[in-house]
């Protein structure tokens, strides 16, 4: 059996009491390690502190572990429990749906256990969940890649008068261009997009375009580390979010779309004062 | 302090660590009992079954409670710990936002605790959920009301090529005709749309169309009971799902966009063989 577990936003306690129970249950308990590693500051002692919660060891599995291995912890769980835990919930990412249909394939019992994700806590800034259009991934630009994808579904769900979750990029284990070339792996440092440098690539794309779907006027909502105790929400134009230090990551973005009575009061105590 | 806790989708065990230390934090513990009540059989041992599981003794609100009276439990959470439990997310449903903004207008502090709840669960059927348009709702027709606004929001959401999750009409508590002519309070009995009733309605909009954004041989997703143990998802068309027996509500349906192999995939899983 495959026990998929969501672990929720914020830390150790975000697990569900079942969650914890199918921990319990497993010989190996496996956690991907790419998505979104920071949200529980892995960086540092953040894991002992989800093993010491969940009284198990952890083996962490990175995109390449989960991409190009799999079959070696899918095989364990034909014969035995094993967990595989994710932050937020299992289907946040495509890499999990993947996972699911591999262990399908190989005739593995699955268990989803749910949980929060952004996609759904991201309502605390009180615009209404049923009222998103389309979800859009904001990548980081380089010299040479400036896609801009996210510019005509921004504009779709404007046009309807819908709001629009901006996931933000994050790289981790990223090998670098040089490493690339000599067939060697070494990584570049992990990055993740603040809501300043997303909404500075916006209002470029933006700048090209005749009709602008949004300006530097478009109302914004920024949402750092939803979830957290620590968690930061604004509310404010483009323009104003730019002047904000959101701090440490994760970040992401809602651009508004046409807003009702009670979002407007819900966004009124978000709202900055500058 | 207001503690606004989600309690996920399936049982009692779907609430979070989190979730479970701030009940025993509070003096009263109130649970939303309108949304969606049935998702923890509430009807008949289910509320006992949670308030063991607590350790608490759980004040039923219904909707009348919430939106009329909540200035007395607000009023109880300027002085103590409070709890409000809601089935799913906190911000699945308009009414807490408004309970946010009302506690908060009151100046009580108010915390979130997030879960899960139909708008990312329902990521297991296998359709990415950054590939879903607006969220539409799908209301009982009666002779009279026959209310067809999802219609037009399915067809922006097919011609970008995404999909849409309907979320099905949930009667609860409903005065009777009768009664309200009576000014007097008698109830309706409970009624839940099913998966089957949705698409009939679904299909007799459409007839009325002359570009029809649907048909009957248009892929869709059936769900019912997300995130429960007997949870039953198939996939099919609207005229194959209309002759599958789902079984005890709460049901949801997912008219497909244009799908990716991988989402292919993980549909075959669930699709059904007539």
């Amino acid at each position: 059996m495959l026990y998929i577990i969501g672990l929720g936003l914020g830390d150790e306690k975000d697990i569900t009491v079942k969650g914890l129970e199918a921990i319990e249950k497993c010989e190996k308990v496996y956690m991907e390690a790419y998505t979104s590693l920071l949200s529980f500051g892995l960086s540092s002692h953040g894991l002992s502190n989800l093993e010491k919660f969940y009284g198990k060891p952890i083996i962490l599995a990175d995109r390449e572990m989960v991409e190009e291995k799999a079959d070696q912890f899918l095989s364990q769980a034909q014969h035995s429990h094993v967990a595989f835990l994710v932050v937020g919930d299992p289907f946040g990412a495509t890499t999990h749906t993947d996972l699911v249909v591999r262990a399908k394939k190989m005739g593995v019992e699955v268990k989803i256990v749910h949980n929060a994700s952004v996609m759904n806590a991201v309502g605390i800034c009180g615009l209404q969940l049923y009222r998103y259009g389309e979800t859009v991934s904001i990548p980081f630009f380089t010299d040479t890649w400036r896609p801009d994808s996210f510019y005509e579904k921004i504009r779709e769900n404007r046009n309807l008068g819908l709001h629009t979750l901006c996931l933000l990029d994050i790289r981790v284990k990223e090998p670098t261009l040089e490493s690339l070339c000599r067939g060697r792996k070494d990584y570049e440092p992990p990055r993740y997009m603040t809501i300043n440098t997303a909404i500075e690539q916006l209002l470029e794309i933006a700048q090209t375009r005749e009709e602008s779907a949004y300006t530097e006027d478009t109302e914004c909502v920024g949402l750092a580390r939803i979830g957290s105790e620590d968690q930061m929400v604004v509310a404010g134009t483009m323009k104003q979010l730019l002047l904000i230090d959101f701090g440490a990551p994760l970040h992401c973005l809602v651009i508004t779309g046409k807003t009702h009575p009670l979002e407007e009061e819900m966004l009124d105590f978000y709202r900055c004062r500058t």
